[in-house]
This record gives structure tokens, C-alpha cells and sequence, in this order.
């Protein structure tokens, strides 16, 4: 049987940003140089960047007390940035895929890991419930999107220390109480803007509280310090993020996304259900993702599976 | 009085990489997918990232033995990496700049750091020599063009111990002989690709002789391993590098660009020195860089500034 995934795998980008990305190619903003050329010390880009941040801020609501940064290196690289910058003796971390357990792996290299959930023994196809965070443990690791097996956190959750969720992707998918989090990170590549960035919501006052020295490019305060511009950002990338988020708040914001996310999911959803030659491979409804919808197929019916796949495209 | 420093700052891409990259974005290798969407695992991708890494060392003709990664991060993330990965108990550093400083501050997060020679008493302008090197260290950094200071160390030095080398402003200039380098590294920005993607070049044999655990991210086997496909790369500043490869290729090479450099620093360099408005702020002529050529101008004489400067660029 083969497993579908729809959304997983590249990201669509609105044509929005893409147009304005080849226009800046050839002449940003006016200056005749490349987006490619220009330095970010000028203040053209400086204005860039400076907007990235503020309408980060104002599509998610983040609330005073958070800032935003933009970094490279991919999600990937906050796998290790988080704990570096958090965990003191103990984590707590729930497995709820492929990139939870990398999370998890990183985190071991800085402290104790306690998994205090994982639904790998039936292939990640639910998001475990029911479980207790040490009252000890420096932060919770959630993975909101489990961009592979189709499952996805869609609350924001109430806990006892601070919680820290990877939002690659589903970030901007849905409006998020920022305030129940101590970091949200994610690579921008699945949502907002070509690969090369990743963002990090990062609340000041849980920074700080460990001994270890943390060099200064995995320092999550440095980037804050310098409003992303401790370095070379990558200016390209940040360059078409920010044109991605005008679009969305000129969409709505992400409350207009995930009416439109929701409608979308629904009808697959329901057809999935409805047509016996199809089955979704997340077994609890509150746990199915909206961003990435698995499903499987009897192998006797393969010969419908282009068609199907682009009647689900045709959905939209 | 005004320092000039001609050709630090914003990267001078070739017209070839920009109109390729224009065109991408729009329709990547005629996949009718823009570059900034395509998924770092389709083919199309596949192929240019192995065409970059293969021209790379072609260009430089680097030898076996030696492997090219490309990174997200910047140049500065590698202030971390080298250490990280090599230094057990103590390196040697050269103090030439503003950037060897950044990272001798990185590596002192690992060990020990021995500056074997400095030139910060006299404002960077000039490269210490007759320093003697621990024949304990486990590698000796050098930083070969101080961007902001116009020095260049423009020998490939003989030393006891692996010797790494940030190239940042001056890879692709000249032909280097690799073999007596353990890492050269270097943010891509200013000859190559936009802002968003560093090289390495490592040794493979200089790696894992260290016992400390390296978060995966942070291990240059983890992307040597994985051919830079670890985790999602900054897609477009590769492909965009891959242009300017081809292009750097087309034109000759590596000896082509450094006969192109010389001649253009010379005339630059002797106009500095014929005219009595301008004094050149390095030394010793062996210390100059054909990359950055720094000078000062007496302040009566600034409103000559913009007419020496179209003056300058008109060499360019
Ligand atoms: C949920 C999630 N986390 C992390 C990653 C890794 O991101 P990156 O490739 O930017 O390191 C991905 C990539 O698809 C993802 O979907
Ligand atoms: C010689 C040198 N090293 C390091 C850097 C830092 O590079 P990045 O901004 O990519 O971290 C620069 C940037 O100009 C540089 O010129
Ligand atoms: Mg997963
Ligand atoms: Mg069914
Ligand atoms: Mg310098
Ligand atoms: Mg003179």
C-alpha cells in the first residue's frame, strides 16, 4: 500500500511572492540592484527586515515580552539551538514523528530526555494523550505538524513549564496564543518563503537560565540583540517571506487561512471517508492534520490513483 | 579622515547569475516550478547540487581526499563549527582583522586559543609574520582577505600543524593549493552566490579526532555524509552559485580571475600612490589585497571623494 500525502514535500508559495521575488532579482526596491547584491547593512533592506518582524508580530498577535528572529540553517539547526539555549539537567519531549524524534536526539546531546509520550509503535498515526511533564523539566517539545504521518497538535496546549513547538509546518496556518509558549520555531520553507530562513518566537525572560556558555551564533539572545542582523542574514529569503506575509494579512490573516485550511482538509477528508477504495491513516479525528492529509490505498485500485490525486488537486 | 575600502560590502554577481536566477524563479528548469518552490529532493535540485559541488572542486582543483559542503548560517556560523569539530585542547589563531577576532572569541567557547601573532596594535594594517606556531595546536587559523582592512595573506602557507582558512572575500580569486589546508571555509556573499549559503572545504582525515559529542547539525561529517542534503539547504543561493561556477569556468577560471584582479588592484594602487591626495593604508605591498584596496584621502580634499571614486569604478 502506498501512503499519500498531500502539501508534504514543497512548499506552494502565493504567486504574489514569487512575482515580486523575480522583480527583485533584477532591481530592489528602486536601488538597480539585485535583492541578490545588495548589502544588508543598507537601508533598504534594513526596512525589509524591519517589516518581516513587525508583520510576523502582528499576523501571529505575539504579545509583548516575544521577539522574533530570523536565522538560517533550517528547522534543523533549532533542534539543537533550543537546548543549547534551555536545558539544564531535564527535557521533556513527546515523539510524535520523524522530526520529533530528531528534535529529541539533538536535545540528548545537552541533558536527560524524558519521552513522556511517543505513538511510534503504531507508526505515528495518532498524538498521544494522557501524559505527565516532570514538574522539573526545563521546557516541553512539541511538534505541531507532523509533516509525514499526517497528524497535528491544533490547540495550543496548557502546561507546567515553559513549551517549545516546532511549527514548521503549520505556522500561519491558524491563529496561536503565543502566550501559552516559551519558543515557536520552524524552517519558513513549507509556508512562507523559499528555503535558507527559519523564525523563532522566542520569549525574552526564559533565556538566560543556564551556566553553559552558548557561542555566539547558537545564542538565541545574540539575534535578538541585533534584530537579526548580527551577521549576514539571508537577505533573499527574508526578502520573499515578507512579501508572503503582506499577502496573508491582505488574504485575512491566518484566521482566513485556517477557515480556508479547514474547508479544504474537510473535503478530502470526506471523500476519503466516503469512498471505500481509500483510508485515512490517522485514526482520531481531533488529531488529523488540516496542512498535510494522509491517506491509503488498496494496492488492487493503483491504477486510479493519478486520477484521484488529481481530483484532490482540483480541490484546491 | 575617510577610509575607503573599494569592493567590501555588497557582492558584484555576474550579470549571467542574475538573469539565471531571474529566470528560475519563475520556472526552474522547466518544471513550470518557480526555484523557491521546488523540494530539495526532486531531481532537478539533486542534479544542481551535485553540479555545484563537482565544479566547485573542479575550479579549485581540489584534491581527493577533500570534500565541499554547503551550509546555511554565514561564514560566522563557521567560527563555531571549526572548533567544534577540531579543537581538543588548543588552537593557534592569527589576529588580522575584525573577522580572525570573532573568531578567536568562538573558539575560546572550546579550549584554549594561542594568538601566535597580531596586528591589532597598528589597526590591522599589516600580516604579522616570523610568529611561531605550538607544535601541540591542533590547527592554525588564518583569515586570507581581511575585508574591512585590505590585507591579504596571498600564500598558501607551509605550517606543522592543519591549517584552516577563512576564504570569505577572497575564494575563487586566485588558484589555491588545497592540500596544505585542512578546512577552508566561507560565507558565499561576496563572490558567489547571494547571502544564505557558506562553503566548506574540508580534509576528511582531520575529522572525528575529537572526543566531544558534536550536535548532528554542527558536524561537518553529518553534511559530508549526506552530500549537503542533511536537511533542506538554501535551495536557491545554490542554484545561484552554480551559475556564477559555470560563469567563473567560462571566463577562464580561478588564473584568469586573479590575472583580472591584479591588474585592476595595480591600477588602483598605483593611482594611490602617484597621486599625493591618497595614501594607501597598508604597508608592506606583499600584505595588499587585490580584493579590498583600502586607502585614505586629507580631509581638505573631500569634495574630490565621488569624483575619484566614478573614477575608480570606472577601472572596474
Ligand atoms: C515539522 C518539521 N520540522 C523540521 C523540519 C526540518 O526542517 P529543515 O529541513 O529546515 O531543517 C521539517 C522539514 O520538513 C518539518 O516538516
Ligand atoms: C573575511 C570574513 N569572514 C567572515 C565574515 C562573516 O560572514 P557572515 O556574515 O556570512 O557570517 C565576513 C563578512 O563580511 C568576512 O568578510
Ligand atoms: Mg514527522
Ligand atoms: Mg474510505
Ligand atoms: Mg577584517
Ligand atoms: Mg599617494
Amino acid at each position: 500500500m502506498k501512503k499519500h500525502n498531500f502539501s508534504a514535500g514543497p512548499s506552494i508559495l502565493p504567486d504574489f511572492t514569487i512575482k515580486n521575488t523575480a522583480e527583485a532579482v533584477v532591481n530592489f526596491a528602486g536601488t538597480g540592484l539585485s535583492v541578490m547584491e545588495v548589502s544588508h547593512r543598507d537601508k533598504e533592506f534594513m526596512a525589509v527586515m524591519d517589516q518581516a518582524t513587525t508583520l510576523f508580530k502582528e499576523l501571529l498577535d505575539i504579545p509583548s515580552g516575544y521577539q522574533v528572529v530570523f536565522l538560517g540553517g533550517g528547522a534543523s539547526m533549532q533542534f539543537c539551538m533550543v537546548p543549547y539555549n534551555l536545558l539544564n539537567k531535564k527535557a521533556a519531549y513527546l515523539n510524535t514523528g520523524t522530526w520529533a524524534s530528531k528534535a529529541i536526539k539533538e536535545a540528548k546531546f545537552f541533558g536527560d530526555v524524558v519521552e513522556v509520550g511517543s505513538s511510534k509503535d503504531e507508526n505515528y498515526s495518532y498524538i498521544p494523550k494522557g501524559y505527565t511533564i516532570p514538574a522539573d523539566a526545563d521546557y516541553f517539545h512539541i511538534t505541531t505538524n507532523n509533516t509525514i504521518f499526517g497528524t497535528e497538535i491544533r490547540e495550543d496546549l496548557d502546561v507546567n513549564v515553559p513549551l517549545v513547538a516546532d511549527m514548521s509546518s503549520d505556522i500561519f496556518s491558524r491563529p496561536i496564543d503565543v502566550s501559552k509558549y516559551g519558543i515557536i520555531y520552524g524552517g519558513a520553507q513549507k509556508n512562507l518563503a523559499p528555503s535558507g530562513v527559519a523564525f523563532a518566537i522566542v520569549k525574552e525572560d526564559i533565556l538566560g537560565k543556564t551556566d553553559r556558555p552558548i557561542p555566539t551564533m547558537l545564542n538565541y539572545k545574540t539575534h535578538i540583540d541585533n534584530d537579526s542582523m548580527f551577521n549576514t542574514p539571508p537577505v533573499l529569503p527574508v526578502f520573499s517571506a515578507l512579501q508572503t506575509l503582506i499577502w496573508l494579512k491582505d488574504q485575512g490573516g491566518v484566521a482566513a487561512m485556517e477557515k480556508r485550511n479547514i474547508r479544504k482538509a474537510n473535503m478530502l477528508y470526506s471523500e476519503i471517508e466516503r469512498n471505500k477504495l481509500f483510508k485515512a491513516t490517522v485514526k482520531h479525528e481531533e488529531d488529523r492534520s488540516v496542512m498535510n492529509i494522509c491517506f491509503v490505498m488498496n494496492e488492487e485500485y493503483k491504477e486510479l490513483e493519478t486520477a484521484f490525486r488529481e481530483y484532490a488537486i482540483s480541490l484546491g
